[in-house]
């Protein structure tokens, strides 16, 4: 076969169990004032299609904006948008983040197991894949309390 | 809905396209003397049901031994085996890993995709998750040059 150099890519998973019902963690997923409680301001729509950013303090490198597109919106189970974050200072090879965030919410006993899995970085992406490994798990803590207060 | 507290727990994920067909990587995953190779020295039985270990050098509070066994094995698609580490100094809560490595296979043009999950990483095994964030895409590396020179 030929051979065609494809870099590695990275993926971080976090997986949690919330004691909400899926109904109730997905209002907190796709409602887009409560996004904006635990993870960034954004213009999020509930819908297949619908593109949309969030929006954060510039920080470094990076201009505070990320670029997203929903791709999969299934309610209450499952829900896919693209990630693309911006670099102010571009310069080849990029190092724009573009990735997949995926959330799949399964019934369990007690509540619901949350699973997030941002894929897609590769090797120029090593700052952001370790700054977000080490924010994820904070963000489904605090997704978890923005469902259980107010959704 | 009753709140059980359960902590978040991470994975790895790497993916990497390989230009070799599906059988010729699942040599190089399921050889023991080939896997020793690209990984660790081990005893590794390519059966459903064996357990092995793995064994490098100690390192920091790593006692170098990994127990494993085998959980899914089905030729040429999926590999999996658990994965517990021990901690020579292991005072609660445990730092030893409790996880699971899980391989899959998919034919691609052009070669195969090797998708490789470690998850099962808990608060407590952060080191380890961040020496093993960094190694495993360097590990795929290796294992795509045994399964080129030598499967």
């Amino acid at each position: 076969m030929k051979s065609e150099p494809t870099p590695a890519t990275r993926s971080i998973v976090v997986e949690r169990t919330m004691p909400h019902p899926p109904e109730k963690i997905w209002r907190a997923l796709t409602q887009s004032a409560l996004v904006g409680e635990w993870l960034m301001e954004n213009d999020f729509e509930a819908r297949a299609g619908a593109t949309f950013t969030f929006r954060a303090k510039p920080m470094g490198n990076w201009n505070g904006i990320v670029h997203c597109e929903v791709t999969v919106f299934e309610p209450p189970r499952r829900l896919v948008y693209t990630w693309k974050g911006g670099i102010v200072q571009n310069a080849p090879p990029s190092s724009s983040l573009d990735s997949v965030v995926e959330w799949t919410l399964t019934r369990v006993a007690g509540g619901t197991r949350v699973r997030m899995e941002h894929s897609g970085f590769r090797p120029q992406n090593e700052s952001a894949y370790t700054t977000m490994s080490g924010g994820w798990p904070r963000i489904l803590e605090r997704l978890e309390n923005v469902a259980a207060e107010r959704a």
